[in-house]
């Protein structure tokens, strides 16, 4: 099944491409690898602030780590115009903004994962990293890098 | 030598190869790279659980780091049924549960560079970035995620 | 323009390149890629210790990322011989010791990042992923990985 038609079918649109004005560029392709940017969790557009463990509970770091997941869908299409060239998900470090009590990053990035695995069918599962880290960029809850291969 | 025959030397034997129920896979090969997850230490098949600088030292670090390169060899195993196939490590991501005043995730790290040196002789040394985090999954003192070359 | 020219024409020279002493090598290549190893910041040959958000301010933290790409480039020379043989930056991995509070990791990368889009002109844009970590090696502020592409 084509990718579009499954993002269809669970009700997933792709953000809107915007152009970087940043430093840096949202992804970067070399040979079959493209390594996308940690992209930080949104909410309405809004950094999906807080931190886990603190005010927000694994349940909701997961529904962030999902938002992400649809945003680097997006970054991944913009980076080969058809998300069905990718022959296979690599890796994802997922960086949790952490309470020093919490251990459950792992839960968190499990909210990306899924959804990955459930567009992408067997070329879904991949490699991965979880960690809670003192902080991320704006106040954001979660942040993940991605590695994807395309044929 | 074979690295086998190294590991028999220094009586370091593989972990079983456990089939994954997570979300994720142990490892992922793309060309001739094996990007292996990220892997907590476990001791007697539990999370080594702990904090530097706070009730864990340098050393049990070390110690722990060294388990979890034992656990990335049979990762590899797994991934190539030939560790001599290897033809180098490339880079190690080490992450260790770091008390705000711990400075040495880099001693700690050595526990792990030092078996990969020690098994795979010129092959093993390898790339490597080591900080100190605020949590990790479970609770484990030290996480670590390797790249390696294959033939 | 030559990468060397371009250094000097805005007063930049590249570090002495020293033999490693470590159980780890600054850099490793596979196939096209350089990998290289995290690399603190220095100041006058010593660990720039500090922690954003504590004693340290972001305009500081800019100013140690920069000195630590001038020292990723000596690695990147040491590397290939020769910097104008590098066709991409690829990916930065930024870390920045951090106070719980400090939310600015991407504009203390900025400091970096700004050097190699100077430095490399179009071949200079990277990925890239800041956060803010509990601690780093030496108790160094900054701390910065990066993969590059060579021909």
């Amino acid at each position: 099944m084509s990718v579009y038609d499954k993002l269809r079918e669970i009700g997933v649109s792709l953000p809107p491409v915007t152009p970087s004005v940043a430093l840096f560029l949202p992804f970067v392709r070399t040979g079959n690898l493209i390594f996308v940017s940690g992209h930080i969790a949104r909410r309405n557009g809004e950094p999906w602030v807080g931190q886990l463990g603190a005010q927000m509970a694994t349940a909701e770091g997961q529904a962030a780590a999902r938002a992400i997941a649809i945003d680097l869908l997006g970054a991944l299409h913009a980076a080969t115009s058809d998300l069905n060239s990718i022959t296979r998900i690599v890796k994802l470090l997922v960086l949790v903004n952490s309470a020093p009590t919490f251990t459950e990053p792992h839960q968190v990035a499990n909210g990306a994962s899924a959804l990955l695995n459930e567009v992408f069918g067997d070329r879904g599962p991949h490699a991965r990293t979880a960690i809670g880290v003192a902080q991320l960029p704006l106040g954001a809850c979660v942040e993940i890098e991605l590695i994807a291969e395309v044929a």
